[in-house]
């Protein structure tokens, strides 16, 4: 099986995810266990306030998780996670949210897309804006960040990582948010701006052939069709730089992704 | 039923084709109808040598037709055709090879991609090339042509329409070849260097949707993959520019279309 089980052990689980993360050397957000009132309370003195409490399985765009603001309210968070295993999760003062989508193929080689700066609403993916506006050192973290893992995890397929960038005495860090073992919605962009896209390369490495080019063609910005926003579609379908995708689901319920529209701007001169 | 059943009646006999053309004022080889040896010295008499004769209906790739080098061997040229309904056409002196790949929509708007320079081996389409080098004047004619036809036929749809380059009296001249009511295989670029294929713009405009941009991101060559050309797969799929498209075909018989490459070169910028 391709990527493997122990890439998805690892990041379904909000814990194990961190420790793994930690044990290669990458900086995340503080953490700590939570199990119950007692590990809650001492994780809040650990961590700090503001925090997130999170489960630690099956949470995805925002859900499963409880802002903390004060240690106070522990016990109406705990309970709002209905006592599942959880993680509690410093809230980090991020500059901005970026994203690696990368791939490894079967012989261990591995490309990587253009970093993506990502923008959130409401705990989901809005927008996803190619260039990202980082400096070249954070795109070599990031970069390599995804090398350390594609390599630690021994993995074959797609990955998709997100980052938080943070200011530290003068110089920006990296802090790895969370890593997905598959395609990537904030690499959706690649089916329209680069030859070839996440998908194809995800099939290229599940099934041995060479990994594709990851080059850039245009810059581009991938917006998510969220709720009604897919009622726009025709007017959407007519802009003359949008490529639309819609996902065909039958009713657009708040919150559910309904599909993106990538919007290219200046194509790029290749040498 | 879009196209509509007039394009496919038009297109389908080569003399009917011919003859809408010209009812359109545009440039075609010469041409007489073929239905015995009688007509056929005729013909031979109006169009002159070297010729082709080539069934109305029923041919593609180089099939069912018969070069005609000079009127002695209009008898062996008829009886390899077995006697269907044919036209002759007299050989044209061209320089090049171009065609243009447009679409209609149901509102009656036209797009038109970019030309390619299209080459042929064994009367197949190899290679087309986009840019093609052709100059503004003649890219307006091909343009023009397109118009043209997808106006009178009412059309609904993408066409491929096929041109002779030929210089006459200091300046160069366009002939319609052929006229093809659906995507075409010259048209196969579109799909990695454009943000909208000539697929997606079919499918768009049999839906009555919008019809994409054809702009251009990239510099391209399709080169078809023919009979035993598939076979060097994997090392296509290795280089970095390509777009490999394979049709998943069992068994590579030569003169068989088994899939087809776009090799991208250098970006074009956009404003």
């Amino acid at each position: 099986v391709r990527p493997g089980s122990r890439a998805l052990a690892i990041s379904q689980d909000r814990l194990t995810e961190k420790i793994f993360l930690q044990g290669l050397g990458l900086g995340t957000a503080p953490f700590a266990a939570v199990e119950d009132l007692t590990s809650l309370e001492e994780a809040l003195v650990d961590v700090g306030v503001p925090a997130i409490l999170k489960a630690r399985r099956f949470g995805y765009d925002g859900k499963a998780q409880v802002a903390l603001d004060h240690a106070g309210k522990a016990a109406a968070a705990l309970s709002a996670l209905a006592g599942v295993p959880a993680v509690l999760e410093g809230r980090v003062a991020f500059t901005r949210e970026i994203s690696i989508v990368a791939a490894r193929g079967l012989s261990g080689a591995t490309v990587a897309y253009d970093i993506a700066e990502n923008q959130h609403r409401e705990g989901i993916l809005l927008r996803s804006r190619v260039p990202a506006g980082v400096e070249a050192d954070i795109a070599r973290q990031a970069s390599a960040a995804a090398d350390a893992i594609l390599s630690a995890l021994d993995y074959v397929g797609v990955i998709g990582i997100e980052f938080f960038v943070v200011e530290e005495g003068g110089g920006a860090r990296l802090l790895v948010n969370e890593f997905a073992p598959r395609v990537h919605n904030s690499g959706h962009w690649t089916e329209d701006a680069c030859l070839t896209s996440q998908f194809e390369n995800h099939v290229r490495a599940i099934a041995g052939w060479p990994l594709g080019a990851t080059t850039r063609h245009s810059d581009v910005v991938m917006t998510n069709l969220i709720g009604s926003d897919a009622d726009a579609w025709a007017a959407i379908a007519a802009e003359p730089t949008a490529g639309l995708h819609l996902y065909g689901k039958r009713e657009a319920r708040p919150g559910r992704k309904m599909g993106h529209v990538n919007r290219l701007g200046a194509s790029r001169s290749r040498k």
